[in-house]
């Protein structure tokens, strides 16, 4: 599948800190893998506020259907931009040393009712990517054609693998 | 805005269990009051899970764009039904008596890579119909201005209580 | 000591939702018998997220000293006030249904390096009042007095209880 | 004890990935130790839904007596394994990395009433084989032999341990 | 299905304390609705370490081939039976006033290697019984027969109340 | 047994707020039925650190062999206490609100090395009592016969208890 | 900004143990960065309980305005501290082996009404030091000068690295 | 102080595994500086349920005053060794893989009352030597005042540390 980088991006990763990208690069790996066009920066909430409200009052109008937002700790980058636009916001709860994410991931998925975050598991920013592709392939159908392979693929390896773990095991 | 309940369901809201419909019920309003078809069901993974694969693979065909799903305890209904079908699923933890939730948090959120559930609160179904909402918003716009006008009337609403507040309690 | 609700408030005590104010009230009540001005009113982060910015952005202008925030969940209020403004920020974790405010106070404490929230115990808004006191004590000699006066009183309450309870249950 | 991997397995031994093989060979060491034939193979509820079902359907024709099913974080292997099958299935918790296996847990144990799975530790794969063998040697009265023999063995070894760290340490 | 309590048990059901009845009572229904004799008493672990001691040295030779044990707080009955007898032992968490039964579930379910406990959800004494009723029907044909219709029932209910709630939601 | 409640004290209960007295009264119950001697009284640790300081400090030469010290939340009256006396100090960790007595627990058990407190369950003030006695009785032969007959007729109630379920459930 | 170390200092920071030095190092250093004088010592709640009354006692007559505490595990010296001084007390959780610090979080946060300790994130020492500049800046033009420098330094530096990550990750 | 090793141990030091020496060691150590005699061994609650049934009733007789039981864990080994005499027994809570201890703790202070079990911290096998000798110091005044001359020495180290610590750190 044609990469479809230089493209008007479709999604927008965000996350809290340059820290948070060996995590938050599964997200867009997948998103290359599927041929959408993406953009990926850094926005602090709590750092960079002005950043964040400007970065998410233009998400819908600069042409992201979906935002992905990775961070950790008092993790309010999701959230607080699901409270600015009408984008659904994917959010991904990044890892940290003391709680292991748990802070990441009630700061994440414990929203009031009104603002919906779709959060997705710890360090789980592969999924966010797939979430926003499945959100995507509601109107694409080259790309719902990619996930039901994406699927069948995923399918064929665990089989394969299951196969040479009988082989080695069970002789 | 008139109620489409009559025409064709866009989300399909299952739970897995008839004790689960007070709490699931704030989806099903929501998607009501801003007009969208929905149909609601039970779908138990352990109690019918031939019925679950049958929901799964006939989602897209039947017309669904979303799928909401809630359960709790060991809350296996999000991921599975997931894993069947490629449209977005919403996972709804319900809360439970012994861990509050947290065990249908976990068993809902923490999905390995490859198969993505949109998770949001403990018992937020209300949330799970927002984000529904604003996945079908991406392709229309009538739905779009609806979550424009929502979200500017909870701003307004907030702030008629905070005036409120103010005059009793700073006087 | 004379009420002082009338003059120029130095505290700004925010919380989420108007559902929260049976807690924060502790906050203002304590305020309130130290005879410090105070301003109480309902900012949410999520649902009214520009009122939070010009909040923040103002509250040293309007003359604050502290800025008291309660909230409950996916608590953003306090860090995003904190982000904004410069002043102390008290944050009082509210306790909530699922997590009994485990999810807020991992919100509200786990702040990354660079913006600081002084918590409190969960539904503590009592002890952020009286830290907010502690802070003003540092430039009012009266309060200070006050201070100490509420600490040797509260001694010997104690001491009081503790006679009671003895005269009880030793006889 | 003669080993009778060569026949008939009595034992199917699943998990999610091929990850969890270490920890799952814990299960397969001790039935080969007591000699029961068993079966290893990778079955992932998320992966291959349709491997899953097929599994569970013909595990009881296919002459298996007990299935061990291993998983990790969503863990819904041996839930859905049991709502298939009427065989007695244990579920064995996959350490994570992210919530050290409370996820898996939870995710395994906390099934609702009518679906049972027999949960051991988190990585307590050897005493999902146990529990197999305990199973199986109500019908073999070798096996309970052996069983016995295992227990008398575990406590020799122990007291053979404690006589040397006496000797070592109380000198 | 015939009523065989007047038979030899084949299911002992112990507790550590009558205050367990309620939450044990669950899995003594399914298996006089199964058509199992069992018995059910009281065994302290802590109160009657000796008669735990010949309880669980007696069960096999007395005729049982399962134990349930149910437990609260830091539950050691299911563990202790297990040590000392090699039949199959289910252990029930009972669910407790401070910690909502994570300290009975962590004191059953994290045994060390060696001894294995079967264990099921907080207070999920009916999958107790189930489970004990799949290892029985493994040898008993009209058992698996009745487990068999025992799923299938449970699955005709849910689709029953599917139907129920269909109509009355969906309407 | 005599009550010897007009003697010299030998344990003293303390706690941290007259609220604790429902869940301290447990201690006082047991050593009254023991005839033990003590006395119970309110010590604050952080509303009166002087009165603490004072306690502590004279409590050997006041003729306490064992302290018992209740105290919830973040509770610090049993380490203080033992920081400054060389008497076996028990904590009891208080059930609270919020956290259901796992802060209580945490703040008490969690003692560095070189200040030992004895933890006991939450709430079990109970056991705290029996703890002293059981100090206590190591050189007092009357004390070390009534825990024998303590345990006896503890057990001896259980078998009752026992023998009256089986009546009423096997029948 | 000139150092002012030679200056009386205003900031205490106390640790529990010099191994908390590592950690607590942090505030120092911010505290050094914005020219505030401060003095580091070890105050043991529980090895040296007579220095932490003394040191509390003389902290505010000694013309410390805040005093930062950190500790591990069953952590008092926070609290302990407050309890004796009137000075605003921030208490910084260290983290420890077995509960990462969620012990040292809930001991010093979860503090009784009466007493406040402002606690920051678990080793979260830095912004111990930020929180106790905002506090001193609300007297201190110079410092609430360097303070807004710092919140923009940090804004400018977020977003140079957002530039960064833009031109290496979207080309 | 004389090595009193040779003597008839008052101590006995026993755990579930000889994995838990090097944790155990701890409180040897402390009781060999205190120059009271102690055994140790292993006791194995699960594997070895006779000899610790026979360990536990033959303690007192022994000459045993204080039991220190060292466990992780499913941790059995403190509680039912406390159910078997009436010797006053001190739990060591082992560190663990998956949970960090937090199985152990549960498991082994949640006694149910009738029964109890000083719990000290997870690892604390220092601080159960020190209740040890804090218990047999009330009748042997050499060991009371070496835990005096003791508490001096910690005390006097600390400040030793502290003023190294501010030479370095303030200059």
């Amino acid at each position: 599948m044609k990469n479809k980088q230089s493209l008007k991006p479709l999604v927008g990763i965000i996350m809290g800190s340059d820290s948070d990208l060996p995590v938050m690069k599964g997200a867009a790996e997948i998103l290359k893998e599927a041929g959408i066009p993406f953009e990926m920066t850094i926005v602090s909430a709590h750092r960079t506020p002005k950043r964040l409200v400007s970065y998410a009052q233009t998400a819908a109008e600069r042409g992201f259907k979906v935002i992905i937002a990775g961070a950790g700790g008092a993790a309010h980058l999701p959230g607080m931009t699901a409270s600015i636009t009408t984008l659904p916001v994917i959010g991904v709860p990044v890892k940290t040393d003391a709680f292991s994410g748990l802070d990441s991931l009630l700061s994440i998925v414990q929203m009031p009712g009104g603002i919906p975050v779709a959060t997705v598991a710890v360090n789980g920013s592969k999924n966010a990517g797939l979430l926003a592709i499945r959100i995507l392939a509601l109107e694409d159908k080259t790309l719902a054609a990619w996930l039901e392979k994406y699927m069948n693929t995923m399918e064929a390896e665990v089989e394969k693998k299951a196969e040479k773990l009988e082989a080695e095991n069970n002789g």
